[in-house]
């Protein structure tokens, strides 16, 4: 089995690297500032480390793959599609492995089989193709549409994680959303590591009111939460509890949040259907507003 | 016409401090870090300057003022309350001065004659006594009960000032309300002045949902807020366009903000008629959260 995964060297992109690589499968790293294909040392704390093909698209032309993880940024996997049809680079299955709505819904538009991994590991950036691994070991897997008997050979990733192959990916993805719509903006509120949302009153209490309210949008939406979305929540924060939220990692680095793809997505959603998702719109802006001056605070997620 | 002002050399008692002593009222200024009195120069750039007797509580013991004004922050009501009874210093007639709802209410305990003052201007403390107007000439009054005839006195008060003697204040009380639940939350989350929300979209945004919430609490308990509160709100904006909201100002200097009484208070009281005013109820907690590191930023109101 033949998987490029693409932002191999982000921290999202390494894990699942390492975690595929380990059971043998033959993986391509995409890197888009990568100029050839280089064996490069991808190391994941916790997890552990392989030297693994990095390759830009340029060096990928006219390849074909089994399977392309788009393991970008939710607002690249645009771009990473350009890229791929400039290069003439195909796959037989697409997976979106991006927080929050859309970006599988791009995917459905180039390619018949999509499916969409949810992962609940709490992934710190430290550098160039190495992260550190802060708990959380739930994964689940599932098609969009016509890929089910594709997605087998996660089976076989082992390492103590819990893995799910499912057929209706929808409820688990909307559990995943509840939870990012909560933890992604409050750790940036109280910017801090994931754990201190629960011991900060105010903020867990606020965290509580946004998964509510974004279980409520799933439930209209006639998408059924199988579990405990409060539940679900206080284990994840338990499960990643010295992690640093992706978004709290993307504005410290300066970079765009995914948070248009998460709260503001449910906000949009909710509107569709006449609800007015208040407390994700709220954390949507107030984030927005604070992002500039709160870059400028220490990092509360230094690694020794 | 005998006035003590309590909280007199803070940038609200200041400010009414130097409005009534211009018109001939007899103002003894009040505070409760004073030990005896002391002639001293109270002033506000942009009004004027006069030498005012600043005492403390003990220095008035059994004394009676014609009215009493509370300028102190509304959680400060209470305290002051107690100093006034421990040295026998009573009042035909209290004032409320104190943004948002409650502390009226805690005058009313004790007073026959309550009254409530709503000012409109954007005033900011610098120093010891000395503060500055940013403008904002809009000042209402009027009584809780039975001290209607006793307000007259206001209607001498010029320096181009718009006063409004009113017999019901509950309206203009909301209308103040909804105004300082968007503005002060707001200031404090783009770190800045008054004008950049409206300068700034999403927080414009976010100030008018607010303000159509609390209007809406407003009209649910039968007040009728007479005008427009968003027209209300830009004009407010723009009139006190360089003025760092008193949240904003409470944050920097450390003190306790008073959104207890405004965007706290809002929520509990649509929550005794069944509303649940979540905008409210974010903006509280969100600048409970923030509020620790945000203070370490730059002062935006710097005066030079």
């Amino acid at each position: 089995m033949k998987i490029a995964v693409i932002g191999g060297c982000g921290s999202v992109g390494s894990f699942i690297s390492l975690l595929l690589s380990n059971i043998g499968i033959d993986v391509t790293v995409v890197d888009k500032r990568q100029l050839n294909c280089e064996l490069k040392e991808i190391s994941v704390i916790n997890i552990g480390k392989s030297k693994l093909e990095v390759c830009g698209y340029d060096s990928l032309k006219n390849n074909y793959f089994d399977q392309i993880i788009f393991a970008t940024k939710a607002y690249d996997v645009k771009n990473a599609i350009e890229h791929l049809k400039e290069n003439n680079i195909d796959a037989e299955t697409a997976i979106s492995l991006q927080n929050g709505l859309g970006s599988a819904e791009e995917l459905e538009k180039i390619y018949k089989n999509v499916a969409i991994l949810i992962i609940y590991s709490g992934l710190q950036y430290l550098d160039k193709c190495k992260s550190i691994f802060h708990g959380g070991r739930s994964i689940i897997i599932g098609c969009k549409n016509n890929c089910m008997d594709k997605l087998n050979y996660w089976e076989r990733v082992n390492n103590n994680f819990k893995i799910k192959i499912v057929e209706n990916i929808e409820p688990y993805r909307w559990m995943k959303l509840a939870i990012n719509s909560a933890i992604n903006p409050l750790s940036v509120l109280i910017w801090n590591r994931n754990g201190k949302i629960i011991d900060k009153g105010e903020a867990f209490d606020l965290a509580i009111n946004i998964v509510k309210e974004t279980s409520y949008v799933a439930e209209k939406l006639n998408i059924s939460l199988l579990e405990d979305p409060i539940k679900m929540l206080i284990d994840t924060i338990r499960e990643t509890y010295n992690n640093c939220s992706s978004t709290l990692q993307d504005i410290y680095y300066g970079r765009k949040t995914e948070l248009d793809y998460i709260n503001l997505a449910i906000y949009n959603k909710a509107k569709e259907i006449g609800f007015e998702a208040k407390y994700n719109y709220f954390a949507y802006i107030a984030v927005n507003l604070i992002s500039e001056n709160i870059k400028k605070f220490d990092y509360p997620c230094k690694e020794s």
